[in-house]
């Protein structure tokens, strides 16, 4: 069996062989460029070790992986337009570099080079595996509309943020890993189990992405308290509001948009709300929740547990990135 | 046999009966706006009167038909954003009334519809088209690329723009008939045919929408000399550059953008020159050139004539919009 290192040197060196044309460039470049932007590789990552669970070989799985990984680049390019984000990974994002219409159509191309990968399934799996892609897809475009609307809403409650970090983030990483086990060999029920797996994974792994914004953590490309300043509705913010009184409110709601305050000042003063509504604990717990119930689900499938460990391993330096 | 115009209603019930979600609703809304505007059908009737020269039923080849007619609406909400343009079919366009935003989102959501109305097809036929769909989908992103590219270019000849509509136009219903053909049972010779039978009349087609937009013939939500006032390299544009002096040269190049000319000025003055260069006429010819090879190709098609005749009628009536 492969170490997860290597399987990420397969994955990439996969992707780094996919040859594209040269011309038209405006449409050809902008895809290499998101390609090798790099990134965790965390869902191609995670449906081939979905895979490996039931497979040894997991060369079946290498182009769905590679489809994953290119349709979540297509949603950066596409969701960068819609929030007018000039940085993705430390790096001018294709929107800021090349424009708006080029970042639209590179964007097309690459969810149309997506479905070309997923077509190489073998055919007795693709109507399948087609079927958990397009839900997904469909999904994420949906998570991505709710959290545009939630940005002219009032009011958010908890409740409808987890709805839409579900879809707009979850269903993705699961549907890779159920993908995954279907390309390895999995029956209904243990595909299904791996989806629940990832569901609970992806949502520890955004709620932590939620606190490590507010409370740092660095990473590459990544502004500490950059959701307090955009007076963006995270996790915190969600829980902090349904929990805050009429003054804490205010100081939630307007804050950020207060000229008068240096950026450091607007930080620290939301931070003080949270930490009195004890939002960095609660987030913690939900974190911890979440992901001990992505582990007990992955506990109770039926393969050999020394099987598992690679995932195992893999879901927690996923989550060790947490202080 | 079903005439054209049960064809056409078949299709026109299996589009209103797909349902989409209602939530959330600046998602799905345009997606059903689209879709309603109306528009030929071209693309579909075309993927069902293909299926039919082969096949006694269609109704295998409506997912696929319906599939092709949203792709096709899919362009239309990026191609808006991208050219900045208001009006579709004589109503606002989904850009104009949801935003640039939304037309990014709703397009995506139409793309990967299409693919799940695509994944209904027999599983054994399921791979080769996709193969056939993701090939002409990528072609269709190059077109526009190309398109736009030749904007900011000074000189494309005659044989750049040819190729540009050839991928933007043509690749699209030759793709289109392709699929049909080979829902119906059609080999790979006999598919090829098709595809090479609807490249033609897609190219004939197209070069007579550009003819049409200098040289009258009324459609709904078009404008006679559209292109002229907006100084685009249509067909006409860069037969008529390819031949002109320098003087000519001068009127083709600037009197799009003379803030001092009314438009039916600047119209009046571009239309002189393309008659003493007889664009008209070989532009004609060259539709005529395209359609003729069109109808020769399906003449050739190795299946009894009498089932020939819906698509020939088809054909026709397309072109018959020539004055």
């Amino acid at each position: 069996m492969q170490t997860n290192e290597q399987l990420l040197d397969l994955l990439e060196n996969y992707l780094a062989q996919r040859e594209l044309p040269t011309e038209p460039e405006r449409l050809y470049d902008p895809i290499r460029y998101s390609l090798a932007g790099g990134g965790k590789r965390l869902r191609p990552m995670l449906l081939l070790l979905s895979c490996g669970l039931f497979a040894d070989d997991v060369d079946v799985a290498l182009p769905a992986a590679a489809a994953v990984e290119i349709f979540h680049n297509f949603t950066l390019l596409h969701d960068d337009i819609m929030d007018n984000a000039a940085v993705r990974r430390g790096k001018p994002s294709v929107y800021a570099r090349w424009g708006g219409n080029v970042a639209i159509l590179s964007g097309d191309a690459m969810l149309i080079s997506a479905y070309r990968l997923l077509a190489q399934a073998p055919p007795a799996l693709l109507p399948r595996i087609l079927e958990v892609f397009n839900t997904m897809a469909l999904g994420v475009c949906e998570g991505q509309q709710y959290d545009m609307d939630f940005e002219s809403k009032q009011k958010v409650s908890v409740v409808e943020y987890m709805s839409m970090i579900e879809l707009k983030t979850s269903v993705l990483v699961a549907g890779s890993a159920m993908m995954g086990a279907i390309l390895g060999g999995a029956d209904e029920e243990q595909s299904r189990r791996l989806y629940q797996f990832a569901i609970e994974l992806g949502m520890a792994f955004q709620l932590q992405d939620d606190l490590l914004d507010s409370y740092g953590g660095e990473e590459l490309g990544k502004t500490i308290g950059g959701d307090i300043l955009e007076g963006k509705k995270s996790y915190l913010m969600v829980t902090a509001m349904s929990r805050a009184d009429e003054e804490q409110r205010e100081v939630l709601r307007h804050t950020y948009k207060d000229a008068a305050l240096a950026p450091a000042e607007k930080i620290a003063r939301v931070r003080a709300v949270f930490d009195a509504l004890d939002v960095p604990r609660l987030t913690e717990q939900q974190i911890s929740l979440r992901f001990d119930r992505a582990l007990a689900t992955l506990d109770g499938l039926n393969v050999p547990d020394a099987r598992k460990e690679p995932l195992r391993e893999y879901a927690r330096s996923l989550m060790g990135r947490r202080k």
